[in-house]
Order: C-alpha cells, then sequence, then structure tokens
C-alpha cells in the first residue's frame, strides 16, 4: 500500500474532478478513483448549459478535466472501487482488483444511485424480495437461493458478502457480459457462486416476489434478488461507512459534509437536480471542506 | 413598460448567467440585468479551479458567459438595478435612469454583499453609528445629519430614502468620482443633497460613532454613516422584498428558494464558498426552480 492519502474521491465525474481540482490546488496529496467512460456525462453529446463551455461534447468535457485533474498535481486511477471502510480515524479503500488504499478524508462523487435491472415490477416489489443493499437485506435470506443482478466487479463483491449467509448465490449479468476482476472471479470460483447470462424481464409476485421472468421466457424462483448493477452506488457506500441517507441520496450540508466525520459527498449521489453545474459546485464545497479540516483552516479561500 | 418577464436575473456574474441559460434554454422570457465589469470575477487573471474552462482569465469567462446567454434567447442590460419590489405576486425592478420592468420570478444573483469602506474601525462601530440599511437603521436618524458613502446610483437611491426622514444628507464618494445616473442626480439636485469627495479613512468613536477623520486630515461630525458602497447588495435588495437573512447573506434552501414566494437566490450573496463552480451550481439550481413554478412542473431536468 502506498503512502497514505489525503483524500480520495471516489468517482470521475464532474463532482469528482472539481473536488479534486480545488484539493490538489492547495497541495494535498489526492487520488481519484474512476472511470470517465461510466460517468452519465460520457453520453452527452452536447453540452449547452455549462458556464464557458458551450457546445462541447461530453467526453471532451471529461477530458479536460482529467487533464486540469492531473496538471494541478492529483493522481488519477482509472479503476472500480468495491469496497471501503473506516477504522481509527482513516479510511481504506479497496479497489476491484484487491489493490488497497488509505486516505485521511473521503469524498463520494459516484454518481446518480441505484440502477434499475428494467425489469417490470421492481418499484413495486423493492423491499419485497428485491433488494439494493446486501449489507441492509442480506441477512433476511439465511440459507436461501439468492440472485446478485449485476455484471461488474462490485456485483461480485456484493455476491461475496452473500457468502457467510446462504450457499445458493447466482450472479445474473442480465444480459450482458460478465466484467470482473480476475481476483474476485477466483473467489466467486472457490465458493461456488453460479453465473447465469440471462436478462431478467419481469419480477413476478402480488405482496412478495414469487419468480422471475427472463427474455428467454425461461423463469426461476430465487427467495431474493439483490439489484447491483454499474459500479459501487451511494447506498452501498452508505451501508459500508454508515452514512445518513435521504431515500436513494447521501443526505449532506452545505458544506459537502456527511453525517461521518471525515467523509464528504458531492454530485448525483447526493439527489437534486442532476447537472454538470450542481455537481461541480458540490465538488468544490467538498473539497473546500476537506482542504480546510486537512490543513486546520476555517476561512480558506482559492481566489483563482 | 415592456411586457412581463418570467424572470429578471439581478447580477451579471457566473450564478446570474448560470441562472439565466438554464431558464433561457428552457424557453422562459428572460432578463438579466448586470455588468459584467461590476462582477467580482472580471478582477481574476487566471482561473485554474473551474472545471472546463482552466487558464481561462476571469474577463474572457465573463464574455464567454454573456454570448453563452445571449445564444439561448435571454436578453441582457448593462445596467444598475437600484429598487426592486413585489406586489400582488409580481416583482417590479427599477434602473438608476429610472425604468422599471416587471417579472413574475426575480433571481438575486448580486455578489458578494457589503463592501467595505476601508475606513478604520467600520466593524466596531457597526450599528453604533456605522451602518449599512437605510431602509433597517434610516428611521434612527429623523432630523440627524447623516452620510452616505458611495460614488453609484445604488448610493445616490439609498440617500434619496433618506429624504423623508431628514434634510441633511451628504453623499461621500469616499475619493472616487462619481457615477450617479442623470435621473437619479437631478432628483439629488432637488432635494439640495450634498456632495463631498473626501475618503474615509478612520471612524472615531468608542461607544459609538463620534466623528469621522478623512485622507486629508480633515473631520467631519454626523450623527450616522450609511455605507452604500457599490452597486445594490443582498442585504438591500432583502430589505426591500422581505427576504430573510443569514449575517449579510441571503438565505436559500437546497433549491436557491427564499422565503418570499417567487424570489430566489445564488452566488457570492447567498454566503458560503466564493467559487466560480459554487455560483454556478447554485445558479443551476435556482434557474431550476424558476422553471419548474413558471411551467409548473416538478420533475424538470435539462439533460443536455
Amino acid at each position: 500500500m502506498p503512502g497514505i492519502y489525503d483524500c480520495i474521491t471516489i468517482g470521475a465525474g464532474p463532482a469528482g474532478m472539481a473536488a479534486s481540482i480545488f484539493m490538489a490546488r492547495a497541495g494535498l496529496k489526492v487520488l481519484m478513483i474512476g472511470d470517465i467512460e461510466k460517468t452519465g456525462l460520457i453520453k452527452a453529446q452536447e453540452v449547452g448549459n455549462f458556464l464557458g463551455s458551450d457546445g462541447v461534447s461530453g467526453p471532451d468535457l471529461l477530458d479536460r478535466g482529467v487533464e486540469q485533474v492531473k496538471k494541478y498535481g492529483a493522481e488519477h486511477l482509472v479503476a472500480e472501487v468495491v469496497h471501503a471502510e473506516e477504522k481509527g480515524g482513516s479510511f481504506t479503500v479497496k479497489l476491484a482488483d484487491a489493490r488497497k488504499f488509505q486516505s485521511k478524508a473521503l469524498i463520494i462523487a459516484t454518481g446518480l444511485t441505484a440502477k434499475s435491472s428494467g425489469a417490470k415490477n421492481e418499484d413495486k416489489l423493492m423491499g419485497r424480495g428485491v433488494h439494493t443493499c446486501v449489507a441492509c437485506d442480506g441477512p433476511f435470506y439465511k440459507n436461501k437461493r439468492v440472485f446478485v443482478i449485476g455484471h461488474s466487479s462490485f456485483a461480485a463483491e456484493e455476491a461475496l458478502e452473500l457468502t457467510g449467509l446462504t450457499d445458493d448465490i447466482t450472479i445474473v449479468s442480465n444480459g450482458k457480459e460478465f466484467s470482473i476482476a480476475p481476483e474476485l472471479k477466483t473467489m466467486l470460483d472457490q465458493r461456488e457462486i453460479k453465473y447465469d447470462k440471462r436478462r431478467a424481464v419481469e419480477f413476478v409476485g402480488d405482496k412478495r416476489l414469487e419468480k422471475v421472468k427472463f427474455s428467454d421466457n425461461s423463469e426461476e424462483k430465487p427467495d431474493g434478488v439483490f439489484l447491483a448493477l454499474g459500479t459501487a452506488t451511494a447506498l452501498a457506500f452508505s451501508q459500508k461507512l454508515g452514512l445518513e441517507m435521504d431515500g436513494q441520496s447521501i443526505k449532506i450540508d452545505r458544506d459537502g459534509k456527511t453525517n461521518v466525520d471525515g467523509v464528504f459527498a458531492a454530485g448525483g449521489c447526493t439527489g437534486g437536480n442532476y447537472q454538470i453545474s450542481k455537481s461541480v459546485g458540490e465538488g468544490c464545497n467538498a473539497g473546500i471542506s476537506v482542504i480546510k479540516k486537512i490543513k486546520g483552516l476555517t476561512n480558506y479561500q482559492d481566489l483563482t
């Protein structure tokens, strides 16, 4: 493990970038972990509503952002964070490839939370057989048959979290190719976790989940389904770190502070307007809060 | 008076521009009033911490912003707002040249409040002979001798507000050239308001203001001094519109709403970090709130 960072920013969208730029300019040792290819902005053909960058494409703005982040001295790692935890006032972040990094502060900027599976009745049966959080609802499925829907390392991590509870675990890629780090793949195989590439089209059930229908008209009857689509979301980190939530969003104050000392959040994962402008503003606030915390300053201003 | 606007944005810095861009893109009839030459950003040689615009100068970013505001259909007026009031659910904004404009919503984005006179003991004697708000503290000076420190139309408007209370009013330009709209100048002359170009260097007094010392070592003994430096500030509008304040800043919620229906605020005038990023984020939030209000939408998103 390299030396401890002042701050690790999880997420490489506008919020994470803005925060990292502010902190790096203040001389902090900063690691931004995230893949611009997995941000919401990557899909924007043309940005019109962000001051000063009229007409730029999403990918171009993200490229410029990465350049800016690095220019001011923050490190950027294109990787997937699957776990984060606090111990004794510092934070440890674990990547899909099992590498670990430590920091004094943490900024969660993971974007919009809880991607949908697209299957019918997902909302209706949420909490009634369909779940989004292994740490919260896993214990209901002791020795039961569970599906984890997702194709990435994050889904693998969630499945592995279930192994203490039950042996009947299947990862369902929902029609996608699996994209799981080799280290996690090895662990999944050791624990005999099953793979399924079918795409769920409907969760069937009245009061609670009875069965899952797939696009090839086949059906399965798991006792519970855990959604773990895309990369780790705010909800996942909130459970691992004990963050107070407002629905699916991380609760922050005006300075980007969460209820946990040293943990800050910004952008899509905090709810509110899903906009570059709003994310950059919150990233700025979170970044400045970390600067104040690390440097012990109360009235820090970056006037340039 | 032209037709009623959906929204008037007071202020042409990053917050006002961001708000105006969002509203104009949504098809709202928007008037942004303000002079980029009077923004805080105009003095920035090089901006490093705003995502996507690394290395741009303050004036260049402001120019780009004005272009963007106009491109999407908002009107921009280089003018000074000296008064705003609400009546029957709509707002009337008055310029230094006495022109009036009406709108259904108002965004206050006037930047940092309460510019200092630079004179010694200003803080110490604040509220004890030195004041920033005629509407609040003017009544204490009935038939007394008062100074209004400021050189612009806003100072003239504040002086005129005192004319109902006392006849002994002097505008002190604090070493600057007066820059007052001809219409207001005429009114000042009609009411025999005096002009003074000396620069105050010290407010003398222990428990309250006793005299004002000037840079040429001369002294005066006004009963009270009102600071009205620069253009109209949040504090001035708050009094005119009944906005709840937090110290010198306008209180807003996460959506940029003030306590007065139809009035929103963003940027430096709301307190917090004085940063382009933060101002743009709040401008976005205020703009979207106005869009929702005008269009009656609850889940508006501008995804481009």
